[in-house]
């Protein structure tokens, strides 16, 4: 099923990729490349994910709020990567953006993405209460309180060694928000009463995190053309492996993937065996 | 009535500016300077007088939107000054963001200001069905087809010299759409029909590129000091200035303002009243 779901969100994103009609001879091709150039759309899949399991019928008013998702993820995956920041060279096993152009266009690029998954969710075929419920809680948790702090941690603290209780309020804004608010988008395009759209939040929370520990492993153990992107970057960068160690951090990554396994036991059948096929190869326990 | 107009938005911005609590020890700070520094709020008041003109009583509940816009532009502002782009060093009569801070701080804070502007307009005391329709306006004329694909012409023809036409594109496109829209904006909050809403953001058009010219003749005349901003950097840019000089540019600004405050004086008494205090120092005739 999950199989489908991507192979739809992947036609869904081709057939509305971002447009810009202009006499500028690039800025159309730099704005789509980073979407078509794949990624795992994990995002977008957790809350097609939790709106399959419960309302289906919906998938399709919901698939532009999915698109929405993945482009502000995008947009920050091209200004992480920019000189300033990280300084990447790869992604999504293509070259970065401000590599194949400059960074004027990835800096504008992003914006445009930024700025254009608000665009998306607010013409989606849904009610406008549904959609401003929503538009709240991406800008929260994309924005000041979410994502952005918590990149803004990660390179401030660069060369600075970190608490665990700061890395995990880094990763929890940096990168876990962002998970928890698909589910979170998810349910309320569902209509899910409050308890369980909380549920998947902190559900979200906790994968989020162990997707995070687990790119750390990834990036200390993997070479560039095994994760389509740049890595071995991370030397002075606050990781796991950098605060506590490869073996450490395996640990962490197994105890926390078994907790998020039985988390989502515990979710009705209609979710749990939604987001089985999302979520098996996260959940898997390093030897 | 537009001096205190102006001293409420003031007052509301200053009590709302943007948040971030963490230990991250420069980021609010940051996310704050740029809006405390003043500017003119031109299109904050743009919008407000057209719901003051209607529905006074609504102002209060326009506030968040207005911050909302302002936060948008201010953001593209923070971005467009960067080392990448602009390379300025000097706005609003300040050091601009990556001078005083890094440009890690600057990209990030942009990106933050944007995505919160639609977490404002989103959290407004006004209905769904509104909120969305501004979220659909600022996410447009803000973005691809506004002003990001503006600013992304504007540097990428530097250096060659555009068509009469084009720069009228590309200056429609970065400057005249956001002050179109804010009057929009404005009309959508105060319930105006659809053909009063079309009319403002023609005129806003035309007003954007008034303000377009009027900032190449100061860029062009004025001292950093009295412009609050680095000025006579335009040297390489499609400027009015560069394409058909000063004379015809001040010819054409004087044309334009006299088209400007025909289509003003078209507006019901109501309206005019309230624009003629916003609009009349950009209304004004050069020798």
């Amino acid at each position: 099923m999950s199989k489908n779901l991507l192979d739809d969100f992947e036609n869904y994103l081709l057939e509305n990729l971002p447009q810009s009609k202009s006499f500028h001879p690039i800025f159309e091709d730099a704005l789509q490349e980073m979407l078509k150039a794949g990624g795992k759309r994990f995002r977008p899949m957790l809350l097609l994910s939790i709106v399959n399991a419960n309302q289906s019928l919906l998938l399709k008013n919901a698939m532009p709020v999915a698109l929405g998702v993945e482009l502000l993820h995008t947009y920050s995956l091209i200004h992480d990567d920019l000189p300033a920041m990280d300084n990447a060279s790869l992604r999504r096993g293509y070259p970065t953006l401000h590599k194949t152009y400059d960074e004027v266009t990835a800096i504008l690029v992003g914006d445009a993405l930024n700025t254009h998954s608000f665009n998306l969710i607010a013409n989606a075929p849904l009610s406008s209460d549904t959609k401003i419920e929503l538009i709240k809680l991406l800008s929260s948790d994309g924005g000041i309180d979410g994502m952005i702090i918590g990149q803004a941690i990660d390179c401030y603290f660069e060369n600075y060694k970190l608490e665990l209780k700061q890395l995990e309020f880094l990763h929890i804004h940096k990168t876990a928000k962002l998970i928890a608010c698909s589910l979170k988008m998810g349910a309320v395009i569902a209509g899910l009463d409050l308890k369980t759209q909380d549920r998947l939040y902190a559900f979200g929370i906790d994968i989020g995190l162990l997707f995070q520990i687990q790119d750390d492993i990834i990036d200390e153990t993997a070479t560039e053309e095994e994760a389509g992107k740049t890595t071995n970057n991370d030397m002075n960068k606050n990781s796991f492996i950098n605060l506590i160690g490869l073996d450490e951090s395996i640990r962490s990554a197994n105890i926390l993937a078994y907790k998020c396994e039985k988390m989502m036991n515990a979710f009705d059948e209609n979710i749990k065996n939604n987001l089985i096929p999302v979520l098996s190869k996260y959940l898997y326990r390093h030897k």
